[in-house]
């Protein structure tokens, strides 16, 4: 099987996909009907059929009763963005730690429905083909259990993942790869080589919670730039901030930072990693989730534009097919000696059994399309998360639509107080997460992050619906 | 099967052992025939054979043909301990790098005889058992890539561990513990939520050289005590340290010290419990080696003399069952929520099937009969190196005879450089420690740590007989 090359039901769903995207086809037209389709695509009209219905599970085009299919109205389609925040260059200061715990603690209630966590449900990893590498692991190292695989880590795994950055339009060579016990242990360990305490790191507002805990964590600062709704990484505002203070290094979430579920564009990329780079300035990139774009093609990585050897990429497997793995990586032909020693200083390796299971994995094929079934699953329940956000959400409220990843941040009128809605929501056994943890100054109090990574169900549906009731009454007596 | 309870032919083994030790039995005595000892130990013939075979196996006695057996000279017995090194308080200091890489590289090479290793071949990890149990739960689990372990871990295999932590002498509650990466991801983890950077950290002389560059790269800096060879960490220069320097935390080895392989006495770990208890400095104990001692107890964990809740004690199954598990943990009461937050911020958590399958493992049994076996087989390799060092090192080469673990702390003649021979000795493929890696101060300039942990095989005795030889070279040309 060639990974990638899509099966041809997908190839017909393409062709209508672009004719709604472009305009070709409207709200409420009529699309081909299956034979018209048949005839004209040159496929069976069982494929037709197939990819009809895939059309219609991602809510582009619905069926009418003895009528045929019609471009369907996307509700959210009159949800405004979240407002462009103003930002001055902000000082760096000390990350407030807060209502964590709590926060933390709703992660691991088994009786919510779990709208906090970006991760798919454990059942949608290709579990039974995991399942069988590992079998055949076991017949081929039966001793892997006292056998440890030191940084960098596994060379096939490397060359795998080598491989997957060409195919990206980032090539890498393995010896410039470090395996990590994920992405964030990729991030800490880029921190540590490169930063001494009270350092001041650059990073997007909002960001990734776990990330400014971590800054925290090791006697850092932050230096907050904009990520805009839609746009991404505002690169201006990373000039001014090279230009008035002093940065050790940044970590940045150029394809579709969590929570904001931006896209940075390809001009905003080159100009931040130019300005940066000029600057002497390390970026660590976290591209955990650039593998989850909604569109055609994968999202590159900074390390394209780098031409000073400044980019630290770090990326895993666990918002893909095993969060449950804990292997990651690092890659810097800059600096993999020193990330190789900081993973072997702070906590020897990665797992054997895991970074060997994952190469043989990516060795044999069907990654990509296993990729291509969850991000068209993710992208469709966005558009249900979207819709039903757009009806049942009070006035005011205001979304980004994702690009791809998880998340969706939500600003909503700002007389909601999101920690209260979060614990309101709770006590219903709805998990959510509340903004003012995604920044250092915790000035998103009226924000709340989603994540539709749990899938689209009628449990999801209802809680969502519920969510939005309470998201109402809040706004009513606020 | 009961864990721990031994098998009849080791009581008879030990019965002998015991004389031997006692001196009732003294060197060239002749040891009660086979037939003598069925009779009065009430076992049959054959069962007395086996522990005479086991005896002759360790070292402990010899055959002589148509003579029966006798207790064997060690002809290491007359190898003095390495001498007492007066130290000074000393003066926080940041650790040197130095040859660090090199010796670190010569780990990885799959070409030498590996006498600079503190692991046991993979294949004497109980593989078949483990891999039975990883079977058992791919299909208990078999959606676990997806699942997530959050800190503090596994609950079934906290529960295992505190119960083992009960069996050894210091109770522990499973909420107590955090599952982390491996010793190292739970000392690093401690070191980072008790210090801020400059702080300094009380540590042994000599102590691990990962710990130091651990300290060092968390901008830390250290004050050195003293373990004496065949004594320990010395409790007074603990009580000068902390009366005249600002100490952060300490890390202490007290079971079995790498690279010294001393075990420090219960009174001076009451004392040094108390004295740093008492100046309210935390201990982070480093208890990886605990349960290989070669004695038939486990020696205790400082747990057992901490009165104000100060000591995290940390370990791993690296150096018994799993080094490419990569499964640790953390212990402390009044800790254990700070260590839970750190390992989530700056890694998540450890992976989810190995902590399964430990706790299966743990739970399953068979534990402790395969702790005799290894420990009695590193004691066995111990005695072997001990006597290999008697005969072919130069005059005026001092050991300590470890106590248990799986380290060799060699002083030779002061002329040699260790650091020469390490390199010399690398060139004739064979891998060993040089010993200014294992202190801030890199004094231990004609000292080398061997590592018994690689068993006894013609090639490691014709290894260690050519580093005696490099070793006499050196002596001769220093």
């Amino acid at each position: 099987m060639t990974t990638g090359s899509p099966l041809l039901y997908e190839q017909v769903a393409s062709l209508v996909e672009r004719q709604i995207t472009s305009g070709a086809l409207r709200v409420h037209d009529r699309i081909p009907s299956v034979r018209a389709m048949s005839r004209s695509a040159q496929v069976s009209a069982a494929t037709v059929v197939q990819a009809y219905v895939d059309l219609e599970r991602r809510g582009l085009i619905e069926a009418r009763p003895k009528s045929g299919y019609y471009v369907r109205l996307r509700r959210h389609e009159r949800l405004p963005l979240p407002r462009v925040r103003r930002m001055q260059p902000a000082k760096p200061r000390g990350v407030a730690a807060s209502v964590l715990d709590v926060v933390r603690e709703a992660i691991e209630r088994t009786d919510i429905v779990h709208l906090n966590l970006t991760m798919s449900p454990a059942s949608k990893s290709p579990n039974q083909r995991l399942n069988a590498l590992i079998r055949a692991e076991l017949r081929a190292h039966p001793n892997h259990a006292g056998e440890v695989l030191l940084p960098p880590g596994d060379l096939e795994l490397r060359r795998q993942i080598a491989r997957r950055c060409t195919l990206a339009g980032s090539p890498a060579d393995p010896d410039d790869i470090v395996i990590t016990g994920g992405t964030m242990d990729a991030i800490t360990l880029a921190l540590t080589s490169l930063c001494r305490p009270g350092d001041a790191v650059l990073v997007e507002s909002p960001t990734y919670f776990g990330l400014l805990q971590a800054i925290e964590h090791l006697g850092l600062r932050v230096v907050e730039v904009p990520n805009h709704p839609g746009a991404g990484i505002d690169p201006d505002a990373v000039r001014v901030a090279v230009e008035t203070q002093k940065i050790a290094a940044a970590v940045l979430m150029p394809n579709f930072n969590n929570p904001a579920g931006t896209l940075t564009g390809i001009d905003a990329k080159r100009q931040l990693t130019a300005t940066l780079g000029d600057a002497g300035i390390p970026i660590i990139e976290d591209d955990i989730y650039g593998d989850l774009a909604f569109g055609p093609e994968r999202p590159c990585s900074l390390r394209r534009f780098d031409r000073q050897g400044q980019v630290i990429s770090c990326g895993s497997v666990s918002k893909t097919i095993a969060l449950g793995y804990r292997v990651g990586w690092a890659i810097s032909p800059r600096w993999a000696a020193d990330l190789q020693r900081a993973k072997f200083y702070s906590s020897v390796a990665a797992p054997t059994l895991q970074q060997r299971v994952l190469a043989r994995y990516y060795a044999s094929g069907g990654y990509d399309r296993f990729l291509t079934r969850l991000r068209r699953g993710l992208a469709a329940t966005a558009e249900h998360f979207l819709d039903t956000i757009a009806v049942h959400f009070p006035d005011g409220t205001r979304v980004t639509p994702p690009a791809g990843g998880m998340a969706l941040w939500i600003e909503l009128p700002a007389r909601i107080d999101a920690l209260e809605l979060f614990r309101t929501a709770l006590a219903s056994r709805i998990g959510i997460m509340p903004g003012l943890v995604f920044s250092a100054k915790a000035d998103y109090r009226h924000y709340i992050r989603l994540s539709f990574g749990v899938g689209w169900t009628d449990e999801v549906a209802t809680a969502l619906q519920r969510l939005g009731a309470l998201a109402r009454a809040a706004a009513a007596a606020g």
